[in-house]
């Protein structure tokens, strides 16, 4: 019989989780530490920021990373242990104390920080808590471990989503963290999956890059792509499916299973963007290629002008295809149809590059909504995207005007 | 003697200029037609938007300025007669009308248009005005055709300057208007500039573009860029220099004058930027290339994180570098020093990438200020470059969610 408790990070078989407030933040009711584990070896696989200017755990993790392999993963929040000359040694205490206290390698612990850069991390209160947090280890504490990475987030965001492979029921399920200094292209937040699927170490690194292309670096809250964030996955085949070593039809239902999961983090982490009032969805169709598909959705989804439009509830479609003709992508500008859908209706804007006669009440109910799709058609192609992001408000202002006081 | 009303774009001999309330708008008392006239033939040239979806107005004065030569500028405020079905007839009329009153060709006349996109342009208030807006040009009347191009702009930007060459007294005058959807690369706005000086059609488009590069396509607002806006300069040749038709002393005379000018304006439409309370320099020095330099300064001052930390009074360099590191430039990311500039003093926060021990107290001092310095050393070769921006307040969110209403 399912454990109903075993959600999240803990769905899969063979995972625990923890989390605790251990002093790195002042705030003693925010949790700062977290604990993923498996009781057996897992294969492993990460997207990286593309920042050039990284957080020292993104290094060593890339280095732990090399033989593809892991059992555990040590996160603090508070500080991102970045832009300070002690980050590398920090980032590896934080691998060694996790090691110590869980009889592994340090070669095979996953590290990530987020938070304030530029500050040192002092390891003191990882120190002195570790020994807890190895203890709280539980198959019941997802929560906890999302409480720990989070930062501005309002809402802890965690997934779970099962399917069978040749009569095997495996598992995917998931933790992560908003919700500023959001954009594409990865990483855009700190990301955590864990399954018991049996996947090859090459098949697993593709379908994680597949995925992560198609949702996490479809998120934009505001245009700036951290230094830290990470997406990591950790597979401990204890689901008893035979290895997915091929893209066969195995692989697509993982794929299917991981994309789920990725494309729900996605949009729970733009909903939950900083100050964020709605959750705004850009779907373009019939664009020439999939990356011209990406390239509108990406663009209109990060435009400031579109995002406080949407704040306002204003039809402003202009700033739609404004935010189109400023994309890389390849198009015709004079048949692009845009129209505006909620769960109060859907209404036409514009057709073939033009205005359209525009009910503004009606227009106004369906903006009233906190989710909102911008639908986009090229009538140029076939290929399809989505892109997520949120309106533009006073609170991200105020949030990000004050973050480190 | 000189006439001390002949400022702005009329401070070059042999240009008029007028503005008055025509009906485009609702509000009365907000002008939103402009003219700007030259009594002899002018040497012209414009730099145009990069926004793939342009404005009517765009097409209609690219091909007016095959030939380089117009004598006068028509330009409306209100409505930016962009994607609509008769965009283009409209902004034949705006020439047409324009050109039957001035006793000129509509070839020689350049215009421009402003505001809403996507609703039809009405004709009819500019032409039952057209006449008295000519009658009404007249030397001292800058001021007037600034305010008629005006938008959100809060401050009518006009400079002008005068310059020697071989003895003769040249002038530049210029009028801009700013102060949403602004970012490089151009347009980042409608700029229009009058000179006397007599330069050849090469050496101007040179000129033109060598300047712009350097000024309005360093300026962002909130990263979106226009459909619409241009910038034109007309030369009429009437201060009686040699003309201009090498890349002599005097070319480099004229242009430091041009560049003077442009970057006054580009200040100013920084510093009036939506919403605005600050107005943001990055100066970087010690990059490899010029692009480099140019890269780095526009990410760092295009951030909304560090948009909003330099609202919040802020030092949160960590975001800065963090900007950098996103960029496409080409740097050493260990090398970087970073510094806060103001009326207030300046201090350093960042040396070698990595915190310095900061006076919070004196940063808050300094960041106060009105006008911030963002310097930034990439300590890794000899090129330099200046952006200009604002601050990310409540105002901009504000604005821009009522923007139609």
């Amino acid at each position: 019989m399912e454990n109903i408790n075993k959600i999240g990070i803990c769905a899969p078989k063979g995972f625990y989780a923890n989390g605790l407030h251990c002093g790195i933040r002042k705030n003693k009711s925010k949790k700062d530490l977290s604990l993923i584990y498996s009781d057996v070896m897992c294969t492993a696989a990460s997207c990286y920021t593309q920042n050039k200017v990284k957080g020292a755990p993104i290094y060593v993790t890339k280095e732990h990373l090399e033989d593809h392999k892991a059992q555990a993963i040590i996160i603090n929040s508070g500080n991102a242990n970045t832009c300070n000359d002690n980050g590398i040694e920090i980032a590896n205490q934080m691998c060694e104390l996790s090691a110590t206290a869980l009889k592994l390698k340090p070669e095979d612990i996953i590290v990530a920080s987020t938070g304030v850069i530029g500050e040192k991390l002092d390891i003191t209160p990882i120190q002195n808590h570790i020994g807890e947090l190895v203890q709280g280890l539980n198959d019941n504490n997802s929560l906890a471990a999302c409480e720990g990475i989070m930062t501005t987030d309002t809402i802890a965001k965690q997934f779970d989503t099962a399917f069978e492979i040749d009569g095997h029921t495996c598992h995917i399920g998931a933790i992560a963290k908003g919700s500023g200094m959001i954009h594409p292209n990865m990483a855009t937040m700190l990301a955590f999956v864990t399954s018991d699927v049996a996947i090859s170490e090459d098949m697993l690194i593709e379908v994680l890059h597949e995925v992560c292309n198609d949702t996490f670096n479809m998120v934009t809250i505001d245009g700036d792509t951290s230094t830290n964030d990470m997406l990591s996955i950790l597979c401990n085949g204890k689901a008893g499916n035979p290895e997915i070593r091929e893209k066969n039809e195995n692989y697509a239902i993982f794929k299917n299973a991981l994309f789920k999961i990725c494309k729900d983090l996605s949009k729970a982490i733009a909903k939950d963007g900083e100050g964020a009032t709605k959750l705004l969805t850009c779907a373009v169709v019939h664009a020439k290629s999939d990356k011209d598909a990406k390239a509108i959705a990406k663009s209109v989804i990060a435009s400031s002008l579109v995002k406080s439009a949407m704040f306002g509830c204003d039809a402003n479609w202009g700033r739609i295809l404004c935010a189109i003709g400023y994309s890389d992508a390849q198009y015709d500008e004079t048949t692009i149809d845009v129209s505006f859908e909620s769960n109060a209706g859907s209404i036409a804007v514009c057709k073939n590059s033009q205005g359209l006669q525009v009910d503004e009440e009606k227009a106004l109910e369906i903006l009233k909504a906190d989710e909102i799709i911008i639908h986009v058609d090229m009538n140029n192609g076939e290929e399809s995207a989505e892109s997520w992001g949120c309106d533009l408000t006073y609170d991200y202002v105020k949030i990000n005007g004050e973050y480190r006081t």
